[in-house]
């Protein structure tokens, strides 16, 4: 999908929402543990009962690979449903990969062949050639974290360099030499708030992946304040606070209620950008 | 495996050799393509010929990764493969994971309940809160990325913070309130020389994992001058350099050669620090 592609679903639908598929087995509703695969029947009742309502899925891969072969087999049945059945939606591996050149290579093929999604989240530790062999795809995208969520963002992200240019910073602006904003975005953690007003000055832009906002306590009325752009540039994920919002016979409801209350919040803040 | 056991390994077998099955069903001998699995076929061959020559394997998940669900079933064979058959052997995923806790939390599951090795490769930038999950088992290892091999290695890992302190060094000091020698080890790639000198200042005890000798043109010697200290304290990894150096039916044999031509070096240097 490009980044046209992505602009016209997110007015079309009117909301800029991923859902994540954070799927834990310990986690599911309890009915669902008697299907022969419960991950799959689970993510299977989220999707039928949110796909209008997001424009993305976030699927985890921590969460498959912790389960083994079974996860695996759950992972590719769940992107190839959604591929199936919602040819409109952007498909994003939470992957965090990153290596030297040959087996970055190598994650690429995985991801954009194998599994065919739209997207992979890549770390920047190890620099240019560890990102590059993900750009070679046309219209897929390197998901690169800047900013995340987590408290561990201030260990290493903020430092600053000897001109004062913090460690995301640097990030951001080096990257920006290896792809375009049409196969580039960044994560950006929904809870570092008014630090989106410096991430917009060196991205202006770029797509950001924003994680963060629910269960970890990002403010969407923030993240959109200090990070919208004019064709929207923010992909908003919730994953907990969607998916286990309830956990009885209802909770492929109660996940559209969560997911509804975001995409209505969602289409108030697209009023600013969109006449 | 301890610090301790990995040691006296060490001095038993005279090598501090790590191979890596860098698996690529394009690489290995077309023979063994008739096999049900060929890449574990491979592997098999690899560690029945060599596991006397070596204290490690290493599986860069990459690799299995590509062939999915097929790939998945060989790395899970592999690893049984080398625990039932080779129980010194010290066995490492090199996955270079890292998320905010709760996802950590699944992955250091994955690799230490479901897969059962000894060691996780990690990337660091999340910080603190992505790392500390993998460290709450105990006998089990991060390996922390500090200074890897690869040219990008100098985008992000050699900036200098505002004390003239560079990322590398940043992550080695700060990782060291997050856990012990005896359950953290970093990678240093082979091709950062004198680099290790530095690296040894800041983290004396700790074991490194170098990758980089061979294909990527690191020498042995000079991470020994610069790296080893008086419990060794080096895995030195070689993939493609061993398991590649044949491709007829003699391969197993040829790698033998390759690994027997590493062990020796290490021999000798051994002897620097073993009377």
């Amino acid at each position: 999908m490009n980044k046209k592609q992505l602009f016209e679903n997110i007015k079309k639908k009117q909301t800029f929402l991923c859902i994540g598929l954070d799927t834990d087995i310990e986690k599911i509703p309890q009915i669902l543990l008697k299907e022969d695969d419960p991950g799959f029947a689970f993510n299977k009742a989220i999707i039928d009962a949110t796909h209008d309502l997001c424009i993305a899925y976030k699927t985890n891969l921590a969460f498959y690979e912790s389960m083994g072969l079974k996860g695996w087999t759950t992972l590719y049945k769940t992107i190839k449903y959604i591929r199936a059945n919602c040819p409109d939606q952007f498909i994003i591996a939470d992957a965090k990969r990153g290596d030297i050149g040959n087996t970055s290579a190598m994650y690429a093929h995985s991801f954009f062949e194998e599994m065919d999604v739209d997207a992979v989240t890549v770390a920047p530790y190890m620099g240019e050639d560890s990102v590059t062999p993900f750009l070679s795809y046309p219209d897929k995208w390197v998901i690169l974290l800047a900013l995340t969520s987590n408290k561990g963002s201030h260990d290493f992200q903020m430092l600053n360099d000897n001109e004062g240019k913090r460690l995301f910073e640097n990030v951001l602006s080096k990257s920006q030499a290896w792809g375009t904003d049409e196969q580039l975005m960044y994560v950006v953690g929904a809870t570092q708030g008014k630090l989106f007003e410096n991430i917009r000055k060196i991205a202006p832009n770029h797509f950001l992946l924003v994680p963060g906002v629910g269960a970890q306590g990002g403010s969407l009325e923030e993240v959109c304040k200090y990070g919208m752009n004019a064709q929207c540039g923010l992909i908003v994920n919730s994953s907990r606070g969607i998916i286990y919002a309830g956990n009885g016979e209802n909770f492929a409801k109660e996940a559209r209620n969560a997911a509804k209350e975001l995409q209505e919040e969602m289409a108030i803040q697209l009023k600013n950008i969109i006449a």
